[in-house]
């Protein structure tokens, strides 16, 4: 399939990140439950929240991300518009996540007192923000501040994993900020900035 | 959350259409294993289909039909180059379905020989491209033979329930084509059509 991301464990091969994330969670024995519970009804509403990411947090942070910073790495047109219509998908689904799911009293999605898969598949697509310019991170994140409360206590729930994978994304981060402080021109960085071709 | 479809289960309130299929196969007892198996390995790469769905096939099938049919009947404007990058997608999409997941011997995905809630999702998803001018469609779907055959073959299997819950698209689909016969501008005929709104 040429997709990333992929696992293969043993002669079997997976893509999809929320399908690796289910099959991980059921294939090993001795990974905790809360991760992705047995329970009918709190494995049926987990399903629900994977599934409504993909056509709104996730469109709307990718294509947010694609059309104001790495466009051009791939070779394509930033496009304002398109950057624009996704910001408002982007902040309303971080809107549906503060007023919906984390409207109960636990530290993480749909009132769970411990992460599930659901909690590493969404507060990782909105790190991906802390490529942009620190005003546009601000304006999309600032207004929400249980999700900003929640991305913390994911961070500590799963210390020190959860810096530990986005340490690329770090880098980048980094090189981001240098070559915005360097005033140069994005469009012709994407060599000095040694981005991976798929981040 | 104001989202279609959902299902209530008694006091439980779900939705997200492929949430709702894994709901329903595994809540009730007497549901053939077929639809979502048991098995480990078989029910990831369902699980990889329903995700890789999301993203691809289904977003360029509503995006297409949306932006050269439906649009002004939810109060928007058609969008030929959005319409041009979905029908890119949703070729993508049908090649990818035909040379991956239908190239083994079974009628159905993944060389199933009765069908899963990935075929249903899938499939039901091509549906739609029924409402477009027949020149459309078949410029679409003529090149892919095996998703034609497997269309088919999903419909056989599922009838008659497959005819019994399309009968809405069906009606929709004769009055755009008697619409189109009468040379009637679509931008005006919205309330003779009688479509729903979230169609």
């Amino acid at each position: 399939m040429g997709q990333v991301p992929a696992i293969a464990d043993g002669s079997f091969n997976l893509f999809e990140s929320h399908a690796i994330l289910v099959y991980l969670a059921c294939a090993f024995p001795g990974v905790a439950d809360h991760w992705y519970p047995a329970d009918l009804f709190r494995r049926a509403t987990i399903n629900s929240v994977l599934d409504w990411h993909h056509s709104n947090l996730r469109h709307g942070a990718s294509t947010y991300v694609l059309n104001t910073l790495l466009a051009p790495f791939l070779g394509l047109q930033l496009n304002p518009q398109a950057a624009a219509d996704a910001e408002k998908l982007l902040s309303s689904s971080l809107s549906k996540i503060e007023s919906i799911w984390l409207k109960r009293n636990g530290k993480f999605l749909l009132g769970g007192f411990q992460p599930s898969i659901a909690d590493l598949s969404l507060v990782c697509e909105i790190m991906q923000l802390e490529l942009l310019d620190e005003n546009d991170r601000i304006r999309i994140l600032g207004p929400h501040k249980k999700v900003l409360e929640w991305i913390e206590n994911t961070k500590n729930a799963t210390r020190p994993h959860f810096e530990e994978v986005h340490q690329v994304l770090y880098r980048a981060k980094t090189r981001f900020q240098e070559q915005r402080s360097m005033g140069a021109n994005n469009t012709n960085s994407s060599k000095r900035l040694g981005l991976p071709s798929k981040m």
